[in-house]
This record gives structure tokens, sequence and C-alpha cells, in this order.
């Protein structure tokens, strides 16, 4: 494998690792502990969920990857905070659209070459990267990396 | 910038924005806010900025980048759980040592070139390394800014 190659396959690889610990938490929680909330006065693990299902799947159309899957979720899990809709789908329809949605999604990225990592996520303006060529694919994938990680943490406060 | 450089750089980049949201929470946080548990029966949020000091200091000679600066905190942010024994430095030294041990880690990895990023950690062996490449600087850099992100999580739960 090239430098290159193995550079965006750890890149790739610590992804798979955070959403591999994700599936494993979220797997073995029933619809009762998904409803428990992460901590006093905070949101539910549920809203948590359908809040990364919903930021991934938009991360699709972001990386120019393909067509959002569910974006019937957004109203509820990130537009508007946990509590005031609905949840709009129910918890296994949930989990099924949070797999789909990472399986696309991986499946994608471990396609792109180094020099496509390097190329403007979508809502940037040429100009605007021009100025600053740091607003590519890599750190767009990067920081949704470590978005996962930040409510993987609030995850884990709940037994 | 070589394709290279621009892939580790934005490695290196996500790692700081990560570092820099930390501090800015950290700065603002009160002594007292810092006794507080993230959440009932949690840790304190002073054992986690203890936490990721202790663990971001081992990264010194577990990327070969130098010796540990503190290692007087492990015992009580790493070996130990929260609370089961006293602090041992005051929380201004704490936050001393958060703030030096991230500037000369962030200084030594913004030197390393590709080649060095894709070298062997200083805890895997010749032989286990052989079998599995990824075992590398860069696998260990990632995982450990998805460390840090998953207890920024833990962070932002207590106003």
């Amino acid at each position: 494998m090239s430098t290159e190659a193995l550079l965006t396959s750890g890149v790739v690889g610590s992804w798979k690792i955070v959403m591999g610990r994700l599936d494993k938490t979220i797997g073995r929680l029933t619809e009762a502990q998904l409803q428990e909330r992460v901590a006093p006065g905070k949101n539910r693990r549920l809203y948590l969920l359908g809040h990364l299902t919903a930021v991934h799947d938009r991360m699709l159309p972001l990386l120019g990857l393909g067509e959002r899957l569910y974006p019937e979720i957004d109203e509820a899990y990130v537009t508007n905070p946990d509590g005031a809709l609905a949840d709009p789908v129910s918890v296994d329809e949930l989990k099924a659209m949070w797999t789909d949605v990472n399986a696309k999604l991986t499946a994608a990225v471990e396609k792109l070459s180094a020099e496509e990592w390097l190329e403007k996520h979508t809502q940037v303006s040429d100009e605007d990267f021009a100025k600053d060529p740091s607003r590519n694919r890599l750190s767009v994938f990067l920081s949704r990396t470590n978005h996962a990680s930040f409510h993987a943490g609030q995850f884990a406060l709940v037994k």
C-alpha cells in the first residue's frame, strides 16, 4: 500500500472503530434504556441515536457521495431539541436507518483516493476553498468522527 | 503542500480543534465547577482533566516523541478510579500541566513526515508491526483524539 493509501486507510479505520463501539452499545440497549436520558435534564439516548443517524446521512451529499437516505428524521433529531417533536419512527426503524447510513457511508469513503479526500466538500465555494484548502472531505469526516465520539461519551454514562 | 502533507495536516488540524474546544471549556470552569460530577455517581470533571492530561502525556513516549513530563499524576487519574486517591496537585497546577503536555505534543507531531506517521508506535514489536502495519503513530493519535472527544462530550453535560 502507498503512503497515501495507508494514511487514508488509518482515517477510515478510526471511523470504523468508533462506529463499531457505538453499534455494540446501541445493539445491547433495550427500548426502555434508549428512552433514558444520559444525565438528568439532558438528551435521551434515542435522541442521540437519531441525531447521529441524521448527521451521518447528511454526510452523503456533503461529501458528494450520494443522495440522502432518510431526510425525514432531521426535524425531530437535528432541527429541534429533544422532546420538541414526537419520535418520527420506531426504535427498530431508527436502528435499521443507523446501520444502513453507516454502511453506505463507510463503503463510499473506502473507495476514495487520497486526492479525492482532499477535494472540497459540497458546501464550500470554489473561491473559499481556494483560500482555505483544509475545507475538504477529510476535515468533514474527521470532524464527524469526533462528533460521534463526543456523543458516545454521553451514551456511556448510563449503565 | 504535497498530498501526503495535506493529509497529515488534516489529522493534526482535527486534534487541534478538539483540544481548542476543551481548552475553552476548561478555561472558563471554576474550581467548584471542576469538582462537580458530569452525571450523578460519575467522574468529576477534574478527574477527567487529570485523566486526559496523563493519557496525552503518555503519548510522548508512546509515539517516540520524548520523555514523559508528569508521570506523578497517573496513580490518581489513570490507575485508579475517581475518589480512590486524593488529587495529587492543585487545580491550577493541573491546568498548567494540561496546557504544557498538549503544547509539547502538538509541536512534536507537527514536525512528523507522512512516513514517520506510519512508523510503528513504541509499544508494538517489530514482528507484530510486520503483521499489522496499522499499529502506527497515526492510529494511536486518531484514537487519542477520539478519546478526548469522548470525554469532551461528558464535560459538556454540566453547565
